[in-house]
């Protein structure tokens, strides 16, 4: 068996992925939000972490994995729901380390594969994904600093990022004075705006 | 049976959402994108157009399904996946004349019975979204200056509008007129900055 934890904010998609996934008998799935990850990671030991990245929270959501995830055993291998034209976000999970890429447009068939695939050590970029990736190299921020700013897009307060992340205020600062540097902006809402231009954000 | 027509952008969630649905025997569901509403329509005539709110062409597909349905018969009725707060896109669900409201981060059970209940001529509202709908009663904005505005905010330009909407050029302008006007706004892109912080788009 392959042991799945979907983490994902809205409960109807949570409930129809689980339906689509479970229908392969070799697949446990098990659905939570951010704010259940670590119970149910604790409880389950998933093989596979799998969330999306269109959601508000995912910047959290990959922290949280990442704090849990065991990088040098196989175990717990992240693997994203993606789109391609959002650069940021793909290198942000890259950035955390994600091995499997699944595009949000694409065929739905063979995802218990991939699943199995990545959860045996191995990687899967959909093909229609490849682009995004290689633009996401081309991304200036960092992974840290696309979070912050995400987090700071959302209206989020420097404290309130710092909690999110498990960053002290004044690295939060660093990040967002770095974002404000390397987009070439006048200030953290332009940074917000370029950033959100360019496909970053 | 009762016949399902599921309209999403995202295939995934097309997938999965058809298979949480067709877990009950006695629903058949097709699933199309946008494009597709019109011939899958006419092929399959469904008791229920089921559409999500936060698509952003959720516009376009509840133009498209109001131009199909038959509003006098009990055919083809609008049940919308929603969100409560922002009663904007309930309130043009609404004017579309939607039957049925399902919250998104609520459970997704008993989804079978509210589809019956609506294809055979009931309402359901599911309680979450109570207070999105009051609210929406208050937005001073019409259906179709909503749909107008949010197209607008999404970057397309008057004649594009225009043809997604099946309205003249002068016509899209007045809604947009009708739109500044009515929220206090000095422009176009001051209207959809209000109507966004207001929760309306």
């Amino acid at each position: 068996m392959t042991t799945v934890l979907l983490v994902h904010e809205i409960s109807l998609w949570r409930a129809s992925l689980a339906c689509l996934l479970s229908a392969d008998r070799e697949l446990l799935v098990e659905v939570t939000d951010k704010g259940g990850v670590r119970e149910a990671a604790e409880e389950w030991s998933p093989d596979i972490f799998l969330t999306d990245l269109d959601c508000p929270d995912s910047v959290e959501v990959l922290a949280e994995v990442e704090s849990l995830r065991c990088p040098d055993s196989g175990d717990g291998a992240l693997v994203v729901l993606a789109r391609g034209d959002r650069p940021g976000a793909l290198r942000r999970a890259f950035d955390a380390g994600a091995r499997g890429y699944i595009d949000k447009f694409g065929t739905a068939k063979g995802l218990p594969e991939i699943m199995r695939k990545v959860a045996g050590g191995g990687r899967h970029i959909d093909e229609s994904l490849a682009f995004g990736l290689l633009q996401a190299a081309d991304v200036p921020l960092s992974r840290r600093e696309l979070g912050v700013l995400a987090l700071a897009a959302e209206g989020e307060s420097v404290s309130s990022i710092a909690g999110a992340l498990h960053l002290t205020n004044g690295t939060v600062r660093n990040y967002l004075a770095a974002a404000i540097r390397k987009t070439g902006a006048r200030n953290r809402l332009d940074a917000i705006r370029l950033s959100k231009q360019f496909g970053w954000l």
